[in-house]
């Protein structure tokens, strides 16, 4: 059986509690025992949060030699984190790039992704559905 | 049952022929019938190919307040074409933009996207792929 | 007595179906009608429209040296065809520039004509009206 | 009946008189007096003209909550006040952007307009004539 | 006998009508008929022309497998087709870039070109002489 | 008693008549007569209003070696005025930057300053309020 | 009673001992102690220090719909944080951007704030003063 | 006799009291005198000053028909004003752009002059020497 | 005996096992314990390393005021980070700016760092021997 | 018989030893002669060659008011030198810039030359078949 | 007696034979021994040009430290040359930078000058008289 | 016996004499004789001093594939010089980029190396020891 790991970056904790205009009003965790229930005959899926832009490179780095796929929510870091981009270059794992929502639609500084360059794929905009289309890309 | 279009742009006529190393060699309408075969118990699904910014535009308008979903490739188009953009936000038809290489890996000028900012969502890296993933959003 | 064109670009046959807050919600060719008729008495007034830049510029080229004006609304052409700005050059006659909302009130990317320096004239931000002016112009 | 204003900021007091070929030789003053007669049976027609930005501002302030319309002709404050944005942002009466030559078609810097964004419409290029067609822009 | 195309992008249909004083005033039909004589004996010379982007692109799709070279004039799509851009760099005859005038002496927006980096050849300002030079590279 | 003014740039003196959205619906004057009576006992408190801008300079010149600080809203001059940064720049009086609403919350131009590199502090965003404190922050 | 946190981000634990002729000398903590004396009947005030930009994040949150306010300096991440800026925009509390210097009087990059546009209002180059300054605009 | 005039711009009358390490300890008016004595057989002088820029710009437009020349330092307004531009570009007098410093060696906004691409010749960083090189080029 | 730290930046644990190619294959243990036997006599050699930003910061507070020098290879921080350039300017321990690749012949993003305006000096390009050559440039 | 000069800039004299996937294996003399062997009935050619700016210049000089023509591969000054396109720009004999390879495919910083605005035609990217089409051009 | 010396760059030695409406028909030593008999009493004048901008600051090195003013009028190298800066920056002679031109109202790449920054004043614009001009400067 | 040379470009012969806050007060000559003796065992070491461009590549030439090194500091060439930089390129010989300044701590025109990106390494800021830390490299 595949393990994936879903890799969520700052602020993503606060789902269901932060602008629940653009990022709906479900937590992240439930979201997530959902999902786990629908796929546990085909993946063995986990889930980790930080805040801390080191950490989520200290997660990257150790799934990154033994699980079959990450998808990777970086948040803010996206824009900015050239640490974050060696981590993903760094390792063996093949990394979807998720956002839920359409960051081109947003503040221009959310246009431009220093991740998606060493990305295997981009889904963006599709709400919590973004992660559904991921694991799917990661399985099929 | 839903009407689902895809509309590729310039060049995508090419698949299987020009580029394989990035593209693969499947012909898109090999790939398109394939898919349309596995789909078509759910989704009445067609499908359109124009190098023609003005015939993609025609076409996004035609389809725009009578269909469920368009998935579009605008190719060399999607870096420049303010006429497609404006075409996407003048329909009712939610639209996913879809590519096959992850662009944002490709050369600067590729990375900008004219219509991003006026898609449901976007998907791109997954090769053929892209578009399953394109069509599983739809549905879902 | 007088020959003079209207040539609308891409999605400007969507008009009073589209963005109707922006655009109103007369269709372009009603409106095309009424004005023909109260100018009947001084100039021949026709209408072009079309999606595709290619046929703008034929359209702009076989009228470019018999007709005694054009009213150009290139819609998303405006902003980046260097094709359309050339064929303005080339030909005799005057050529006005339209814009039914006010293009520098909206996105960045439209506050920068390409075709503008080629123009006798500019008109934007009037509605339909627009046209009424840039036609008053033309016959003054 | 109507009470409409132009508002003439730096160097046309020296319309007539400077680059002729660019502005024409008749003066202001001469061609205010011909519309204001033309016009005299359906507007209230006055006319300020200052070298001084701010004197500008004080005008617009002043008729901006009397007035039923502006023919603002900024000159080369077009380009750099946001002081003159401000002001027409301020008030109630509708402005329209006013240029004798087509600022477009001339040096880089004239290209930008910091006030297009805050008016009703935009006028350039037909000479003197651009004040005539915003003058009918507001009566119809 | 080779096989060589010269394939025209917008308005240089209307060479000999147009700005004489930059592009000269033989029409270019009468060029290639004079060029198609003094060459018959090495080449078999075609000759294509369309304002359309898309046809272009068809074109180029067309005889991209089959000819033994392309002289491209993409005119005004020069400076912005990444579409035109692609269907080069999906082919595989060998494409030369060619124009009339020097376009690195004209305005800034011709300097760039968005083909240069996929063709194998430029040839810019030599008048009608480019594509002699150029029919010249393709057959030593 | 230490001798205080405050310095309004453009468009100031509509407080509570312009965009009270943004604004709120005070008057300056009556702001002033109000705060003035507070501080009575600790400071002598003058008010100054231009839309000129070299008027402003001209006041900030004669206050500038008298007294014991400027609380300066420059308006629309804050974003393109070297002239004020140099009166700045010449006087002994401290001068604090004040604004009404948070200007890094507005339009792109208004996220720059060209007087801040030469104010001893900077307060924006706290409406009215902004003036209290920077009030505040000259008398401790 | 009101609960106020003043979140201090990197560096900034090295008041008094770090460049002092910037900062002044004395320790950070030394001056929250007296801040807090003074206020201690109106206000209860905590105080948090990290180099973690995560760890600013954690806290901004916890406190972020419980507290009355927030006093934030973010040192250095100021000038490139999108995920703090995320956090601040992801609450409810109000927050406050904090600087001891005149970032605008000192190099280039930091004359850009990454989270001015979602804070509720700026105070800087009070040197220590901006704290009171802040606490004081949150307290009226 | 040749009748020149020189007119300086903003803060200019502030010389001799403001930043004397840049701009010496001499007064304008004093230097001014000085000057016109040793000159009186040549040429009648006079001085101008104003902080506004369109006094500025009506004193130009005064003397700009009558005038032999004008030595004009435009002070801060030397990098923003498009309005004093288009009023050496209007008048007939030649202006010699003079500046005390060298502008070069400052902050990199006073690099660019608005005035000097319309002026005859520039002349920088003598100290008040530079008008009197200024004067010098007026009279041979 | 002088004391110097080596502080490695996100990533640089997984030396050896990343991109080997770039970074060779000896993990950066190995590497740092053969370096302290052969300099044992000289220094008193240690080494920290966190992905994690901020910890970077508390190392380099923690030594700044105590060791004779700092190694510092920030990694993919060395591109972003205003918070470290903060830190090793408010230190007094002089800190060698360490790549072990040439970060100028690789991506565009890596040619730009925010540290080096406050290093002593810069080594970079000579794999291991980076830090070796940092190191005799502290002890010499 | 026609005076013809072939003007090499740096490093060209290393060709056919230098980088020879780009530039080929034959030396630059070798390729000369045969050169001049097959013109020799038709044209007087000679060859200049220097890494020297400076002395490129003093060669465009002394022959650019004696002979008919100048091939100029200007190397890495293409891309920098002012003062050699001003030696074109002052000199009779007209200029055809020459490069080798396809400057267009290589490096950012090669796209931009400061020559070809003033040179007469560019060809680049045949090899050294670039200086024989030249040399038709100007024999044409 | 004073000693000075003019430093000619590139291309001026040209005087009087290049683009004669721009620097007028005199050749540049016929004027130089015009300049030094009028000023024979007052100074030891000497005269040196070079196209090489190599031997222009051996030059300015040879007289830096002996001589008692340089008027540098660097050509082409003015806008492009560090080193010819760091040369006026090294030694010990005032250097005053001339242009026989107004390079300001030349194209865009003459505005930027090199070595303005390290000069001690700037003349433009003024044909040969910016010499005389200069010397004065120096002389007074 | 390794060859190593040391390659110096302009300014660097004005070493003791020049800016020796900068620099140091030690002449070049003086310093490379004590080094050569230091390292007399281990290679043979020469030097070369050019302020002309063109003969530094001459020499880059001459060594380049002859020598086991070159320490190259290409003074203001650093930042300017694209022939330099191919130079580099063309040779076997490796190259190491050495400054005595730290550039990155100067003016921003100094920040960029166009000759970084085809060197080995890069060794600057410790005064004369770069050279020495640059010829460790090389024989290491």
């Amino acid at each position: 059986m595949k393990k994936i790991i879903i890799i969520n970056g700052p602020n993503l904790n606060l789902l269901g509690k932060r602008e629940t205009d653009i990022y709906g009003d479900m937590s992240f965790t439930e979201f997530f025992e959902e999902m786990k229930d629908i796929y546990s005959d085909d993946v063995h899926l986990s889930y980790f949060q930080s805040n801390v832009e080191g950490e989520l490179i200290d997660k990257i780095q150790e799934v990154g030699f033994k699980y079959d796929g990450i998808l990777l929510n970086a948040g803010g870091y996206t824009h900015t984190s050239v640490a974050i981009r060696d981590a993903i270059a760094a390792i063996k794992t093949p990394v979807i790039e998720i956002h839920i929502s359409n960051i081109y639609a947003r503040e221009e500084f959310r246009h431009q992704s220093m991740i998606s360059g060493v990305c295997k794929g981009i889904i963006a905009g599709f709400g919590l559905d973004s992660y559904v289309l991921g694991l799917d890309s990661l399985l099929s």
